[in-house]
């Protein structure tokens, strides 16, 4: 079996050479920037080191994370270039299995980039994109980087943050939010504000949460609240910390 | 005191801040590939996990690289984009002080880009700049990958291979060559097949070995061969990689 790419779905490379096509298409399509190559770079060494699997904390991050969601009143999934090169179809699952909506938020916001980034999550079958409105600020944060839409992040209880920078992942987690942050280096200031952190490779993470939210769909409002009391983000850190150690090397 | 980028000389980020600047010209001067902005961010990565300082063993390689490219009849300083954009002046300064030849070498190899190298490194001071005959084969690497000069990397017997894929390390390497390579993954193929890993960033390491290269200049044969021979790559090896265990999550 071989996916949209013509790779096969057994090759032991498979998400290393997935991620590679989707980021250089995304170059080509203006999505993809000069910074997000090299935080694409920084990602596959840590994935590299992490063993390209996905960890056991790692998935009950997710299963946390697809509970946060579902039980959120005003759920958001922020997406920037390199979340949008790389899962365009399974981040609409996403928003989809939760009934969250999207919102483009980029670091260097672009009036091109916003609409290829636009027309790239429609292709793949969104029908309802965020964040070209910006009518509302982020505190803390200096001009572009600031702007969101008012009915979209600046007013959401949950958003799915993932691949950002440090300086924005504190700033939406000082403003009250539940921030689920999915990023490879579990030391990162991101996944160390994050109540949620996943530890994964995105392409990996966001599938996942989907599947979990599946599962966890229609359980009562009781089961959705003990699997995120249940879950201990700095346990899952740790865990991540001592994978990327004990798998660099590893056989 | 502040470098050319402006950026001071005791900014505790100095070398990531420097990397960053010189990366984003090269890319502007048509240098910098797609493919090179993706391994600068897997090298920052681990450049991260070193705790972005040069460890001991490191500077060991340094030194045992710089005697081997004394000891050379015919040593050559392999560039490619990453190399050119990161460190111009100072791989120029390295070729004078230990009289090697410097090479242009691609894995995507371009007119315009291969123009543009050259250009920058003679902006830097270079006065000689081979690799744009290519006159040779590496043998057991296919067509583009495989050309060199045949005065240049195929007649060498010392060759730095700064930032070298795998593949072209390994067949450099069947070729009989003492192959000095300079990686931050002391598991990748490239540090693996080398007789001389320096596994450092390479704005640290290159001139470093001009440092040792000076000190070293006009040391008896027999110094510079006790100091090759002294030298244990699998020693440092192993060392590099329990400092990037060692130092990850170090206060």
């Amino acid at each position: 079996m071989t996916d949209a790419a013509g790779i096969p779905a057994d090759h032991p490379r498979h998400d290393s050479l997935v991620t590679r096509h989707r980021i250089e298409a995304g170059v080509e399509a203006g999505i993809t920037s000069q910074q997000g190559l090299i935080a694409q770079g920084r990602g596959e060494a840590f994935d590299y080191l992490l063993g390209e699997q996905t960890i056991p904390s790692a998935d009950r991050a997710a299963r946390a994370a697809a509970a946060a969601l579902l039980d959120a009143d005003q759920p958001v999934l922020s997406v920037n270039g390199n979340v949008a090169a790389l899962v365009p179809e399974e981040i609409v699952d996403l928003a989809d299995a939760v009934d969250a909506a999207l919102e483009i938020n980029l670091f260097n916001r672009g009036k091109d980039r916003m609409a290829a980034i636009e027309a790239h999550l429609r292709e793949h079958g969104a029908t309802e994109v965020k964040g070209l409105t910006a009518d509302a600020r982020i505190p803390g944060l200096s001009h572009e980087r600031a702007k969101v839409d008012a009915d979209g992040i600046y007013a959401a209880d949950v958003v799915l943050v993932p691949l950002e920078d440090g300086d924005r992942a504190e700033a939406l987690s000082d403003m009250g939010k539940t921030e689920i942050v999915i990023d490879l280096n579990p030391l990162s200031r991101s996944a160390q504000v994050s109540p949620i952190p996943i530890v994964d490779n995105i392409i990996r993470a966001v599938p996942r949460m989907t599947e979990h939210a599946q599962e966890l769909r229609g359980v009562s409002p009781e089961k959705l609240a003990a699997v995120q009391r249940e879950f201990d983000p700095e346990e899952t850190r740790k865990t991540a910390e001592a994978a990327l150690r004990d798998n660099f090397g590893a056989p």
